[in-house]
């Protein structure tokens, strides 16, 4: 009989090919606007005939993100996006039948990758009160995990992990011999790093990404931190020029002008203070004290929110189920002011039509 | 303990960052001239802020590329150059300790990816006189094969399957149910494609890829054809977002414009052309019917040759050991008559002061 693997026959996956370019999208944290216009059209002068047609080169640009990260060149691994970092972390650190640890609600990847690969995905919830005791996780990290991924600040939970919790954290790891995997995807946004961790002990790696703040999504760029041991086993899993060229020139440009990365950071505190602002004023529950993200509890039927907000209003947000107390609650993307005001204008006049 | 993969902490993998921006690149079978100017300024004029920022949309190109190649939509996925669909492939159709044939030499993920998932990779070498006869392919297709991958044509050989033998090999994998890729990554240079098997028999599928004629390497684009019910598998490995925004734009584009194809056809017939008539003129052996890379059997030193054609003019190119009656060899990229040209200077200079 054909050979085929049943954990992939098994694997229950959207694959998701529609078109959002006619919405306002506020629904996947990207950055609605994009990179200044000038910019663009000044990087895209520097491409040439042979940047697209050569096999991509990254030793330039991994140096280049190395001293700006102010680590060395064998720290990192360039991956097609950080989501390709976090299936090769599984793929090396977790066997078939081996259990991974999380908490829920989080990247929904890390669940979608277990089953694909025959793991298991063991988590840990979140209260009622939308909590997540550092307690609970540590009671969880048995001897039997073998890999525990969080996303810092979680996604969509916006909580961050404190400087000593993380340490609890990493010693228990250290007593069961857990690898740990802390997806600092929405670093930028939120200052605090663990990168050092990452840098100077066994076993615990730090993914990234281009896709959020750096609002790169479209080009597909992210990489792996780690000591250069761990490091070298990532990059043996690479497919062959995984990260395209075009990518890394754009990434290049932005980290040599810290001032671009300054104005992302200013723009998105700026529309999210006024979104955070608006909801008090109108007496909104939220939670998402970190991240480009915030969960709103709406006083209708999320879903109809959802749907309307996007046919009448072509926005695009998010609904999630059983979130604590919260119950449904919508999920928004944080941006630039008037990308806010959109939304907060359409989530009141939904609100009211449906009441 | 910490658990780590043994098959990846064995296996020997070269990450090379290496620069070859300075030289002229006849080593990885790219287009070194790249596509026209005009048409690469044309469409990169096309990209906007939002089209960097959002996460790739996949449709508006997929629907093109089903139609230009008269699929349905369910009949391709679309992958970060082939590469990664191979790599997909045998992760879905194969098993641990399955076995998986090629022939020797080919394209060397096949063997890098089967030991990495700890497959064994059981080749079917070329006779002395450089030939792939079919039977020798027939009797290793054995019950206990879960995958018989082809490149048509071979790379670095040059051998394609006719009609008659890929005909012969289906019947074969049939009775014994062994799953049937064929890496099509010189169609174009090669007319003949075996597509119709892939779309119309159970477990056969084909690779392209967008890096060879199509001049997009520096992108990273390819696809995998297959039926519906196989391509859903291959889709539901798909990392997110695997593919770029502007990857999808200049391949739209270049679909678009056969005369774009067909000029990229001519130029490198030509340039071939060229090359035959002069290493005929020279009397060297060659060996290479299709594809655009050929053999040549030196009367000197191969690995000196490629040393010195490296750093004294400047010029990227292979060599091979262990090729039938050739011995060692070299492999060089065929394209434009410019780039032959110097190719061929600086073989015949070279040759001269070894000698």
């Amino acid at each position: 009989m054909y050979y085929t693997d049943e954990n992939i026959k098994n694997l229950k996956r959207i694959y998701d090919q529609n078109s959002r370019k006619q919405y306002v999208r506020l629904d996947l944290n990207e950055n609605p606007g994009g990179l200044d216009e000038n910019f663009i059209e000044q990087t895209l002068k520097e491409i040439t005939p042979r940047l697209i047609s050569e096999y991509p080169e990254t030793l330039e640009f991994s140096q280049s993100l190395a001293d700006y990260l102010k680590v060395d060149l064998e720290n990192i691994c360039l991956v097609n996006g950080s989501s390709e970092g976090i299936r090769y972390i599984i793929e090396i650190f977790t066997s078939v039948g081996g259990k991974i640890l999380g908490v829920v609600p989080t990247y929904a990847m890390f669940e979608v990758y277990s089953k694909m690969y025959g793991r298991e995905f063991v988590t840990v919830s979140y209260t009622d009160e939308l909590e997540m005791p550092i307690e609970n996780i540590l009671s969880a990290m048995t001897p039997d995990i073998q890999l525990l991924i969080l996303v810092n600040p979680n996604n969509p939970m916006g909580n961050a992990y404190s400087e000593k919790n993380i340490k609890k954290i990493i010693k228990k790891a250290k007593e069961n011999e857990i690898t740990i995997l802390i997806d600092e995807a929405y670093h930028y946004f939120y200052p605090n790093t663990f990168l050092k961790y990452a840098l100077n002990e066994e076993n615990i790696f730090v993914t990234r990404t281009f896709s959020k703040l750096f609002s790169l999504a479209g080009l597909r760029l992210g990489y792996v931190v780690g000591k250069k041991d761990g490091i070298k086993l990532v990059q043996k899993l690479c497919t062959p020029h995984n990260v395209n060229a075009v990518a890394m020139l754009f990434a290049q440009r932005i980290i040599e002008k810290p001032e671009i990365i300054d104005e992302l950071i200013e723009k998105h505190k700026f529309g999210r203070a006024y979104l955070i602002s608006e909801l008090e004023k109108n007496s909104y529950q939220y939670k998402g004290e970190n991240g480009n993200f915030i969960f709103i509890r709406p006083k209708t039927d999320a879903d109809e929110i959802v749907d309307i907000m996007r046919k009448k209003y072509g926005i695009l947000i998010k609904s999630y189920d059983g979130i604590g107390r919260f119950g449904k609650c919508l999920r928004v993307t944080t941006a630039e002011k008037k990308y806010m005001e959109k939304f907060v204008t359409a989530l009141l006049e939904i609100e009211k039509s449906i009441n």
